[in-house]
């Protein structure tokens, strides 16, 4: 393998670790908005609050991904995010 | 809206921009090696490599995604990875 490619795959690794450390830490923060709307009866999916939020990321998108790229991997997150909230209120109610 | 749900949503706010900011560093890194790739004659597509990062991710997953969220949403990523180097195969043979 050609050298340039195997440094370069070092830096991918390292970016991956950081995503996979931020990407928890953002489903941490969502899980714990998830409990604070199930006391307070709000609803989980907030297509607004999505809207905003892509709305803002498309806008910094600083490339080279074009921006229906940004929004798909996003999106991606935030289905993620809403499962993990769905999935926690099944919990909640086996106990 | 709730002040609690306000403060978090802040937190999650700065995640975005991190996470946007990997993501455009990863795919620079990614077209590099997308060029590098196709100046040597390599296919872009390397599953052995994606099955070695997911297994990596996978094991390190912290929670609270399950190891499923974590393959689905970097197997999001490769795609956008791929498809980036791809269209700069296509923009290369356009000059």
């Amino acid at each position: 393998m050609d050298q340039r490619i195997l440094d370069l795959r070092k830096e991918v690794d390292q970016i991956n670790r950081e995503l996979l450390r931020l990407l928890s830490e953002r489903g941490k923060l969502v899980s714990e908005i998830g409990r604070v709307q199930t006391e307070l009866g709000l609803a989980h999916y907030d297509p607004k609050r999505e809207d905003e939020m892509l709305a803002y990321l498309t806008q910094e998108n600083p490339g080279p991904y074009p921006a229906e790229t940004i929004k798909r991997l996003f999106k991606e997150i935030f289905k993620a995010s809403l499962d993990l909230e769905e999935q926690q209120d099944k919990q909640k109610f086996l106990y």
